[in-house]
């Protein structure tokens, strides 16, 4: 039927990606709606008032007509003061606060002679004036408290809108279907009585390839997707494994199975930790994920002071990446996400450190994203290179400060990642250049050993008492 | 290619669901992974302060402290009180601010004895004690601010999350690949020199047939895209529309065109208002939407108040569900991010009405979402309905309250919907009662004469002044 349409100069798999392209275009123009919509959302939050550095005019006299309200209105003399001379006064209290809103407090002496000669409660009309001003100020600091998180708040917004979009672009985007060798794969599984109902197959950027495969076993036969990703890649002559959500076996059912092309590298990982104070938690959290075959992500949080306050903060924002970067968010919107949230959560201004590696192991490439973080060394034989930042950490400011690098890596290169912990037990004037001598002589091999070295050499340059809690994160990368 | 893969009980058009259920299934894994994050987003609020309706001891104990740091300690005699008789004056000082906080404010003969007659500065003494309390009071007003917008926030982003997971499900959702009549849509089109080049049709749920068309015109002739549509629906024996962003005219080049199965109804509209201040704005806002060709959207929002801002206000929330409706969003995850925002941005509690009527203009069926909205009437020939609400307005609680209903409507039927200020303006007992039987007499057909004789109605019950900012829309509805 398909092919009695054709007329032009289709062949039959662009039909399959006119289905494709034609469900990319709904979905796209769906997901569009969407992040307008949020877009929307942020900007009804234009046009509100922003924060204040200093008491306006409308403060000023309300303050004024505080002042008059509290003390004078019981005062004998108020008839006088607030009805006779009533421009005199007024302008004599706006002059006193005007003083008192560039001294902070006024006494005595700051006092307009007018107002000092006619009032005859001089000393509290000052004290007066000087509470109604801290009260003023004191509104004044949580208005802005208000409107920092709204404005937190329309950042966030604003992002999850632009999420949402650059999702909308990539989201069906397996790739583009290619035409490779179908009825060789069929011929390779069918020896393993394995039927095959359908193939797809997607080249994927940076990524390699991906198959798509609807198949079932005949009875008495049982085959792995292990095995069938090596009979694939035969037929391919490409390296294949099971994507992770794959089953493990192909069932006697109809059912889908998803391979995907070997990564080119592979990685071992090590860990070395002390806290500031002995059997306390560590205020450092650190994860290392794999979100796919292809990648892998070391990722360390230094939560702002120690014990148990700093490790929750630190593990909010390491729980959060994990979620975000498995969920396919890229680093930098993640990021601005999470330090949304820290802003507007943190009854104290709380804040935590973010540093993040992500390993491409099929292109051998690295991303460095550094919030506020200590210094990273990549180890390759004895040449050590430093990857360093002069970024705020996360949750201080609505708009994240970050800075961000990309490097290539090679067969037997070690990412070391620490905690400022471990960089403030060096008391040296050049503490990073301590560590670059010290890593470029580590005899080890294995990334476990790595760790343990520095973390030992940090404690003894500080008498073995830790600086502050000390994380210690190695992963070295091997060529398969 | 595809064929020679089949062995199964697979047909042709089976493929092309294939490849569509393939990308379906991967957009719905990452759409269902970007709504974890943000749930994961919104989780991170949990546990977070609440907001507090009394001082807590805390707050106390810090209302006390402030007491004695201020007056007492520049006393003669705070040795004897806040040394040699600490725990009693700590005590009676305690009994006296419990007294304050049941009562508000205390006086002199509040005192517990032991303070009033140990102490030297009695009517200062209590004058601190109301002024640091009401300090402390505004303190927790700010404070649960803070914490309310924080409720706000999570709520949003849990909102978010639920939209994008309710998204994921039916993203590419356009229906199930049809196989209908493909020979005969080429044989009508080729007559009119149209070249296709696919075809695609996808059966949507209540919404009737939608047909992708891949096709060109030969040189010399020209075919607009609803002549196309006529002739294809001839083909199909349906009746067929272009779909509203469809272009006029198939060009020269192979391109993509829309066809969807036309509406069973057609709507006519009427509006009449009057604002409360002449020559000021009107408070209300209203919008006719037609999101695509099977629906249409009354709606209709009272801001709290008259003249500019309450119009800005409903203005906001009417340009909010705009965009929202438009991109697909269910009414209710709209209304409830609508008032999240307004909750938020508001700097004095503003608050709007939402009074939402829905047609599927394919099924005949109506949907009412109310929030703090007017009773709404539904007449058919000399039968009148009446739709009401008890909820309250949006912006004002976390949790947005409100009242929906679904409505069979049949050829012929006028849904009428109006703001309070055209309720308010009878005064009788059962103000609704009258509009009842005024609607069911009204002679007019076309829904603009309905709005005009409703407005005057009112106005005439009133005196010919307003009561508040009037509006009234009419939706006629009939059978195409």
């Amino acid at each position: 039927m398909i092919v009695g349409l054709l007329q032009g100069s289709g062949s039959v798999d662009n039909g399959e990606n006119y289905v494709k392209d034609e469900f990319q275009n709904t979905a796209r123009k769906k997901l569009e709606g969407i992040a307008g919509s949020f877009h929307k959302l942020a900007s009804s939050f234009d046009y509100m008032a922003s924060p204040k550095t200093i008491l306006n005019t409308e403060d000023m006299q309300l303050v004024l007509e505080d002042i008059s309200t509290n003390l004078c209105k019981n005062c004998k003399k108020c008839g006088v003061c607030w009805e006779r001379n009533f421009n005199q006064s007024y302008q004599a209290t706006w002059n006193l606060l005007e003083i008192a809103k560039g001294k902070g407090n006024v006494t005595v002496d700051d006092m307009p002679d007018m107002l000092r000669l006619q009032c005859i409660q001089v000393p509290e009309f000052v004290e007066e004036a000087n509470r109604n001003l801290s009260m003023a100020r004191l509104k004044m600091v949580w208005h802005n408290r208000i409107v920092e998180s709204r404005e937190a708040v329309a950042g966030q917004l604003g992002e999850i809108a632009r999420i949402v979009k650059d999702f909308s672009g990539n989201l069906c985007d397996t790739g583009e279907v290619i035409e490779l060798k179908r009825r060789k794969i069929n011929q390779k599984l069918r020896v393993h009585r394995i039927k095959v109902q359908r193939v797809l197959m997607f080249e994927r950027e940076n990524r390699g390839m991906e198959l798509h495969l609807r198949a079932r076993c005949k009875s008495g036969r049982c085959l792995t997707t292990k095995e069938a990703a090596i009979l694939i890649g035969n037929a391919l002559e490409k390296r294949l494994v099971p994507r992770e959500d794959s089953r493990n076996v192909i069932g006697r059912e109809y059912d889908d199975y998803v391979f995907c092309e070997d990564a080119n590298f592979k990685v071992l990982t090590g860990v070395s930790r002390a806290s500031k104070n002995k059997g306390e938690l560590n205020g450092d959290n650190f994860s290392f994920l794999y979100p796919d075959s292809q990648d892998v992500v070391m990722m360390l949080s230094d939560g702002m002071g120690s014990g148990s306050e700093a490790f929750e903060e630190s593990e909010t924002v390491i729980e959060l990446l994990e979620q975000f970067l498995e969920a396919g968010f890229r680093e930098e919107p993640a990021i601005k996400l999470i330090n949304s949230v820290l802003v507007l959560r943190t009854e104290n201004s709380m804040s935590s450190t973010v540093d993040l590696c992500v390993v491409n192991l099929c292109a051998g490439t690295c991303e460095f994203v550094k919030v506020g973080a200590a210094t990273t060394f990549i180890k390759r034989d004895h040449f050590v290179e430093s990857i360093s930042s002069n970024s705020m950490p996360a949750g201080i400011l609505n708009q994240v400060d970050y800075d961000s690098k990309s490097k290539k890596l090679y067969d037997g290169d070690y990412v070391i990642m620490v905690s400022d912990g471990v960089i403030d037990c060096v008391e040296d004037e050049d503490k990073e250049g301590y560590f670059i001598d010290f890593i470029k002589n580590i005899p080890f091999k294995s990334p476990q050993e790595i760790a343990n070295a520095i973390l030992s050499a940090a404690l003894e340059k500080h008498g073995y008492v830790p600086a502050d809690d000390m994380t210690v994160l190695v992963t070295g990368i091997w060529k398969k």
